[in-house]
C-alpha cells in the first residue's frame, strides 16, 4: 500500500521523485552521491528522517564512486562526500545525524580493507533505513496515547511515509491512530504544496478522511472549535525544544495556543540537536523566490516580485503541548526531559 | 497609473477582469445585469466596495433592459434585478448596500417616467462611484497618522484601487503613506492569490517596496520583529465592531495580537451592518472546492480530494486595534464608537 520514498537495487538507489506526485509515482536512479546531492537539494526527496537516510546511501554511493585502494583514502573522500551532502539543506539535523553516523562507521573498530568499509557503510545506511521504520511505529504506538476517540486533527506539510523510512512521524500518530480519528484537516502547504500533494495522497491511500484546507484557514477552523489536536513533524529541535519545522508551523502553533487546542510535534530522537540551545541558533534555509512566485512553473505575480521564502520557521517549546519520540512522550521543562530522552545516546 | 476597476462607456459597463492580471490587462463588456452578476460571482470583480459599485451598476443595465413603459412596472423589474444581484455573493455588505441605494432612488420623490427613473438610477450609480474615490482618499488620509515613519506593514488579500472605486481602503492608506512605510509584506493569500496577483501588482505600479510572501510565513516575520503593523480591507462589520475580510485574515489577528502588533481594519461606513449584532451572524460565502484542488487550471492534489474553502473569516473586535472608516478612526469600545459614526445615516 505504501510505496517506498527510497530502495535499493544493487549499487543504485532509487528515490521516489516526490515533485511529481501525487500525479505520477517516478523513481530517480541514483548511481552516485552527486546524485543523492541533487535529489535532496532539488526536494526529490524530502522530511527530515527521509533526507538522513538518503544522505545516509550518498556516502554509500560517494565509498562505491571512489578510486580509493586504502582505507586511509577511501576515508579521506567519505569525508570529502560527507561534507557535500551536509552542505545540501542546513535546517534538518537528521541529515548530520545520519552523516556522522556513516563516518563513524567508516572508522569502525580501527583497521578495515577498503572493500570491508564499503561493506559496513552499505550495513549502516541500511541500519539506517530499516530503524526508520521501527522508530515510526513505535512513535506511532506511543501517539496514539494522546489521540482521543472521535479526534479531529489538523497537519502541515508532510511528516508521512515519504517523509520518513517508515510510517511517518506525524502521519505515523495518524495511522496509528485510525479509527480513533474522524477526520484530518490538512494544510496545503505553500509554497511546494506538500500537504496538499503529499499528504492527501498518503491519507486517501491510508483510508483516512482528509479535509484539504488553505494554510490561512486552519486559525478559522480552529475558532469554530472543529480541531482537537495539532499535529506536526520536525526538522530540528534543540535542546530547549524549540522545534524548526515546515514554515507555517510557528503560526499554526501561535492559533493553537490562543484557541487552546493541543499542539504536537512528532519526531525520532535523531532530530534533536544537543549542540543547539534555543531555536534561534537553528539555521534557517532561504529558498528560492520562484518557489512562491510560480505554481507548477506558471508565474502567479508580477515578474521579479521580490519574494522572501524561508523554508522552516522556529516554534519555540512554550507552545508545544508534547514532543513525540520513539523513547517517550517529552513534556515541559523541556530541557529536563529532552535531556533524559537524549541520555544513554552518546552520538546525538 | 491606476485602471478603473469599472467604467462606463455609453450605455456599457466595462469591468476590469481581475482574473487575468498581472498577466493581462482585458475589459468585460457587460450589457446586462446579467452580465454583472456574472463578473460578480465569478470574481472578474472582487472586493467589497467595487462589488457594491458593480452591483449599483447591475441595476442600471437591468433598468435600461426593462421593457417596462410604467414607473410601476420598472420598479417591480429593479425589485427583481436587484434581488438577483443580491444573490450573487453573501458576504460583503457594500453590495447589499448599494442595491438598498439603487432602489431607494428607483422611487425618489415619488411619481416619474420610467426615462426619469432610469437616469436617476445612472446617476445613483455614478454618485456611488464617485463617492467610492472620495471616501478611498479620506480613509487614506485619516489612515495615514497610525503609520509611523519607516513602518513595514503586512497586507492580506488586496484592499487597493482594484477593490475600490478609489485608491483602496488598506492600500489607500498605504498610498496615502508612500515614503514612511519603508516596506509592505503581501500575503500571497491563497486560494485565488490575489495578493500575489492584484497587491503586488499595484504596489510595483504605485513605486511601493514590497515583499511577497507565502500566508504561512506572516507569524514567522511577525517574531523575527519585521511587521509593525497589519493592515487589511473588510467585507462586512458587525455593529459589535467583528469584521468578516478574507479567509486568512483572523490567522493573521491571531498572530498580531500575539506578538503585540497592532491590527488595523480600513473600510467604509458602507461596509457596517447595524444589522448584524455580531461576527456570528454574518454570513460566510463556501466556494468551489476546485478554487483550491487547482491553481492556474492544474490540479494540486488527488482527484477529488474533499475540500473546505470558506472564502472569509470572522475577526473578533477584541483583536482589533482600530477601524480606519472616511469618518475617521473608530475604536474599542466598538459598540458605541460604531454607533457613533454611523448615527446621522439613517440609511445604514
Amino acid at each position: 500500500m505504501r510505496y517506498d520514498t527510497l530502495r535499493i537495487a544493487g549499487d543504485r538507489v532509487e528515490i521516489l521523485d516526490q515533485r511529481l506526485l501525487p500525479g505520477k509515482v517516478s523513481f530517480v536512479k541514483c548511481r552516485s552521491s552527486e546524485d543523492i546531492f541533487d535529489a535532496i537539494v532539488k526536494m526529490k526527496i524530502r522530511g527530515a528522517p527521509a533526507i538522513g537516510i538518503a544522505g545516509a546511501f550518498g556516502v554509500y554511493l560517494g565509498a562505491l564512486q571512489s578510486s580509493a585502494r586504502e582505507a586511509e583514502t577511501l576515508r579521506r573522500d567519505i569525508g570529502k562526500v560527507s561534507a557535500r551532502l551536509a552542505s545540501s539543506r542546513p535546517t534538518a539535523r537528521n541529515l548530520f545525524w545520519a552523516l556522522e553516523r556513516m563516518e563513524k562507521a567508516a572508522y569502525g573498530e580501527g583497521d578495515a580493507s577498503v572493500e570491508k568499509i564499503r561493506i559496513r557503510l552499505r550495513r549502516e545506511a541500511e541500519r539506517i533505513l530499516d530503524e526508520d521504520k521501527t522508530i515510526c511505529r513505535k512513535i506511532g504506538s506511543k501517539g496514539r496515547q494522546v489521540i482521543k476517540k472521535g479526534f479531529t486533527v489538523l497537519t502541515h506539510c508532510n511528516a508521512g511515509s515519504l517523509a520518513t523510512g517508515g510510517s511517518g512521524t506525524a502521519l505515523g500518530v495518524i495511522t496509528a491512530s485510525k479509527g480513533k480519528i474522524s477526520r484530518v484537516y490538512v494544510d496545503e502547504t505553500r509554497p511546494l504544496l506538500q500537504g496538499a500533494r503529499l499528504t492527501a495522497w498518503e491519507l486517501k491511500r491510508e483510508g483516512i478522511p482528509a479535509v484539504l484546507i488553505c494554510d490561512g484557514a486552519a486559525a478559522h477552523f480552529m475558532s469554530l472549535g472543529r480541531i482537537d489536536a495539532v499535529i506536526v513533524g520536525a526538522d530540528r529541535i534543540a535542546r530547549n525544544g524549540d522545534t524548526a519545522n515546515k514554515i507555517g508551523t510557528y503560526a499554526l502553533a501561535v492559533s493553537a495556543r490562543y484557541h487552546k487546542v493541543p499542539f504536537y510535534v512528532a519526531a525520532p530522537v535523531s532530530t534533536f540537536d544537543a549542540g543547539i540551545p534555543g531555536g534561534k541558533d537553528i539555521p534557517i534555509e532561504q529558498r528560492h523566490g520562484d518557489e512562491v512566485r510560480k505554481i507548477s512553473g506558471k508565474l502567479i505575480t508580477v515578474r521579479g516580485a521580490r519574494v522572501e521564502n524561508p523554508a522552516f520557521d522556529v516554534t519555540p517549546a512554550r507552545l508545544i503541548t508534547a514532543i513525540i519520540t520513539e523513547k517517550g512522550i517529552v513534556r515541559a521543562p523541556y530541557t529536563k526531559s529532552i535531556k533524559r530522552i537524549l541520555g544513554g545516546d552518546g552520538g546525538i
